[in-house]
């Protein structure tokens, strides 16, 4: 039996610490997050809905901001840069990705580390690497919680990550590889050049896809018994689904049910940890942005 | 029959091609390094030398400067944001590594990336995730240039890094996972807290260790037939040696010969070609820096 990993209690979990930490400080400003992005119809604004909603019932502040129609690059960075400064938003988040000439990277390494929540600019990937984060990629940590919660194997284990986007797949092999919350994981990071998934993965007994590509994991590559985090989104065309189309992960369900030893649903998987993560980052970038004299 | 990766052939060709660029411009100013140490006997110290030699050979400009006894974490990264403020410095460079309360992570981050030659810093570091690097540690570079010269399997392969350090293991399998210069590895990083390195290998076609513990690879962990780049650098007693010690590299060179592919020596190996990589560093540092007028 393949056991079915879900989301929403791990997420449940997470709200209520956020919750009751704010709840526990009203004499704070409550976190305040701030998400940019396109006004255009993209999978982003199914999160940003999301988003609105865990943190309305969380405490969080939350307001989103439109790009307009015509900003380039330099109007992204300037705007990116009138939210670092303004002292009432504690945590900003943009959408990813973003189509050129728009530069993510660019524009999110123009936040200060504490405010940059997703932690996917220069400073705080390169804190990662250090091996002292300020704020690591939500999905990531929404991963990892999942992970830690189900009790799967990390510490000591042989782990593989598909995909190495700076963004998703990176960040999460830095931190398996790493020391803290005694991860030590010994990690293999495969990606579209690999010329054998199946090899790359057949000492893995926990693994993390981070690509986009449905289907892409299958019982023909995964071995028998391994764990599957699928941190994989993709919107697939489905003439019975609302919208006519449906989420989907990088795992085949079908193939992998009563091979694989645990899979994360997707949807109910990783996405609503995601989410839950992405407020306690808002939670945590206020508390890095008190007055020093405040008690925290 | 082993090969041996011998590293000063490689190292001359990166010093001519350093040599070249600066003599082809005397209407620049010469590229300036700056090392900064302590005024103690430590392996750095033997660095240093070789950086004073071959700065001389092809042309930076170098200096040291010697922390003062008590100079704590303040006064390092004041020095360092002296240094950075210097127009007359274009590559500063940071003895590693250094004793608590000394703060080395925090003190290179100080500089501004196109200073921080040896890519050290948060935003180097952070650049080198997401596939934009401005400089990249000066040893990472030498291990990749030796695999180059010498054809070792990257691309396409399976590839093992041996320690996580940030400022050597992890760098490099970053790049050897990455898309620049068509590496494409498939990487395992493996460490201290991997229960078996012999397994971690098992599949490895090239290996880079990067750990500083003699003996660590010998024909009971390398598979047969794979190259070793070996980063790794310690002092061993030796009574027969000049000093009483002698440099030895993470690998056992008598139980590799006729076992490995290929490997390299210490000393000679690596060593050498990290030494005329810091000085092609102090280059791109000076490019990066002209004025924007100038023609590069």
């Amino acid at each position: 039996m393949t056991v079915r990993l879900e989301g929403k209690p791990v997420a449940a979990a997470t709200d209520r610490r956020t919750r009751e930490a704010i709840g526990s400080r009203r004499d704070l400003p409550a976190p305040s997050l701030v998400s940019v992005h396109r006004a255009v119809e993209s999978p982003f604004r199914f999160y940003l809905r999301r988003q609105a909603q865990a943190a309305a019932a969380v405490g969080v502040e939350f307001r989103d901001v439109s790009l307009a129609a015509g900003d380039g690059p330099a109007e992204l960075v300037a705007r990116m840069a009138a939210l670092d400064r303004d002292p009432s938003v504690h945590a900003v988040l943009l959408e990813h990705p973003l189509p050129a000439p728009l530069d993510f990277f660019a524009a999110t390494s123009t936040l200060r580390p504490e405010k940059d929540v997703d932690g996917v600019g220069a400073t705080n990937l390169g804190r990662l690497v250090a091996q002292r984060p300020t704020h690591v990629p939500a999905v990531a940590r929404a991963a990892l919680a999942i992970a830690r919660q189900y009790g799967l194997p990390i510490s000591g284990a042989r782990v593989a990550v598909v995909g190495r986007s700076e963004t998703v797949g990176l960040p999460l092999a830095l931190c398996l590889a790493g020391r803290a919350d005694g991860m030590n994981a010994t990690v293999t990071v495969a990606h579209s050049r690999t010329p054998s998934l199946t090899r790359a993965l057949a000492d893995a007994t926990t693994i993390f896809s981070c690509v986009g590509r449905p289907g892409l994991l299958d019982r023909s590559v995964v071995p028998e018994g391994a764990a599957v985090v699928d941190v994989g989104l993709s919107s697939v065309p489905d003439p019975s689904a609302k919208g006519g189309a449906r989420a989907a992960g990088d795992a085949d369900p079908v193939s992998l049910e009563g091979w694989a030893g645990a899979l994360t649903p997707v949807p109910g998987g990783v996405g609503p940890v995601t989410v839950a993560e992405l407020m306690a980052g808002a939670l945590r970038a206020r508390d890095l942005q008190l007055p020093a004299r405040e008690p925290r």
